[in-house]
């Protein structure tokens, strides 16, 4: 058995949580949360409440960091140094390269592995997106999210003046052009026609077709249901219109945590360093023997 | 440049040519093929026609073999033992593991690397299977063939006695199963009642729904365009319902050859041994340097 912390317990951390309680070879060892969470009902075997004891459960040989992107490299770089491999859902696209090179040096030096970006986007998306190229080198590949809930939109459109809640859905228009639906719930007294204006002037926003509706209950509105299409026109040697698509419909956080569960997995296969998912054999990310999963898969 | 010898110069040969001409960073330095087969034009330079003498134009780190399944793992021991990686689309699906551990061997006693299995299925769909069952343990795969031509089946179609020719066409009927529709071309004097009950006898057609057309000139359908839709619903921990599709509609032996040529870039990467392609990162399929792949892909 893999023997598993979860780091952070919000969310992603209880899907975690849930795909490993389905996991035939792995077994989780403690949970790490801040002390001013409440320890849940029943999770007083598991509950550790400073990072620093991260082993006070029990040994550990991977830790699943659910931690927003921000402080996920650091957190690797502590865990990693403590001798325990990692895997995160880090997501800030355009940092990834630096961060996973600051981790791989910590990493071989610590004799362990770790996995940065393990979920859908970056993550398995990056996957097909390689994949695809690979079946069609030149070409165009267009990357349509939604329709689901932009988690950086809902906080941006929420910090308006005069928002009492937010919810930003990204909805696919196609070609990698995305809609902005945006459903605000007013503070007292605040103006919809002007919060309309302020959220559309908002870089987040400023770029894309934007559309503010006011609700009463933004609650009354949570999924947390995704969706993604990645679609590839392009060509192989002199033979063109060579199509493919890959699509599909998910809840978010328990993909992301699915992901994140079988690259932990992965990470005990992998020599020193750190790794994007693009970099892992997939047959890493599953359980069982070699034998059979080529028997079964290929 | 990674330098290429392409084994074999049919239908999978002639695209391999052409998608290593549009490689930035291969090179095709020798063709072997049997002496009664005519030197194209312009190819007088690259021609060989005793494996023998693969290096006889230049030396050569990966061969590509553009042979029938069956010979392949043969042809594959060869190459290794003369110090040659090897890549090829070895389609038997049940002697996948065998041929793989007994090339495994024989790769590593030579230092060599070989990829068995290296089309779009076994190959990159087995990919797919393997990513979708990582990011949905437990859960349904359908593998939905078509519309597009079945070599196997129409070659079986062609030995009914009375048949001057024929072409078996493989039609998606959903969740895995297919439909089979077959044309041929009538020997003079030839019943196409008699043929019908002959072909939807045969082993390869009578567990599937089979129809039958005579048609008088099969050449006059023939189109190498083929499909595949790849469907999984499963489930991550205690979450259901999480829907994912790949499918694609593309030239088949320039996508077979394609995924070879991107497999001799990957061949060269790997420690020697023996894979298949779901055992290889697919960041090794691409040219270029790692950190551009990463800023680009994930």
């Amino acid at each position: 058995m893999i023997r598993i912390s979860i780091i952070g317990f919000g969310n992603v951390g209880k899907y975690v949580y849930e795909a490993l309680q389905a996991a035939p070879d792995m077994k989780v060892c403690g949970i790490v949360e801040t002390p001013n969470v409440p320890v849940p009902q029943g999770m007083n075997d598991l509950w550790i409440t400073d990072i620093k004891n991260v082993r006070d459960k029990g040994d550990i040989d991977v830790a699943v960091l659910c931690l927003p992107s921000r402080v996920c490299p650091d957190a690797a770089e502590t865990l990693l140094k403590m001798g325990i491999s990692t895997v995160d859902a880090y997501d800030i696209h355009s940092d990834i390269w630096k961060e996973k090179s600051r981790l791989d040096a910590v990493a071989k030096e610590a004799g362990k592995a770790a996995v940065i970006a393990a979920g859908w986007d970056p993550g398995t998306d990056s996957v097909l997106r390689a994949l695809m190229e690979a079946m069609a080198p030149r070409g165009i590949s267009y990357v349509d999210f939604g329709p689901g809930m932009s988690m950086g939109h809902s906080v941006a459109a929420k910090a308006i003046e005069g928002v009492e809640n937010a919810l930003s859905m990204t909805i696919p228009a196609g070609a990698g052009v995305h809609r902005r639906m945006v459903y605000v719930q007013l503070k007292s007294g605040a103006d919809i026609t002007k919060v309309t204006q302020m959220i559309k002037a908002d870089p987040y926003f400023s770029h894309d077709e934007t559309h503010v509706k006011q609700v009463d209950d933004i609650t009354a509105l949570f999924d947390m249901g995704h969706g993604v299409r990645i679609t590839r026109k392009g060509s192989c040697g002199n033979t063109h219109n060579q199509i493919m698509e890959f699509s599909m419909r998910i809840n978010n956080p328990a993909l992301t945590s699915q992901v994140l569960v079988s690259c932990a997995r992965a990470v005990t296969k992998q020599a020193p360093g750190c790794y994007t998912l693009i970099e892992i054999p997939v047959i890493d990310l599953l359980p069982g023997e070699r034998e059979d999963l080529v028997n079964r898969l290929v």
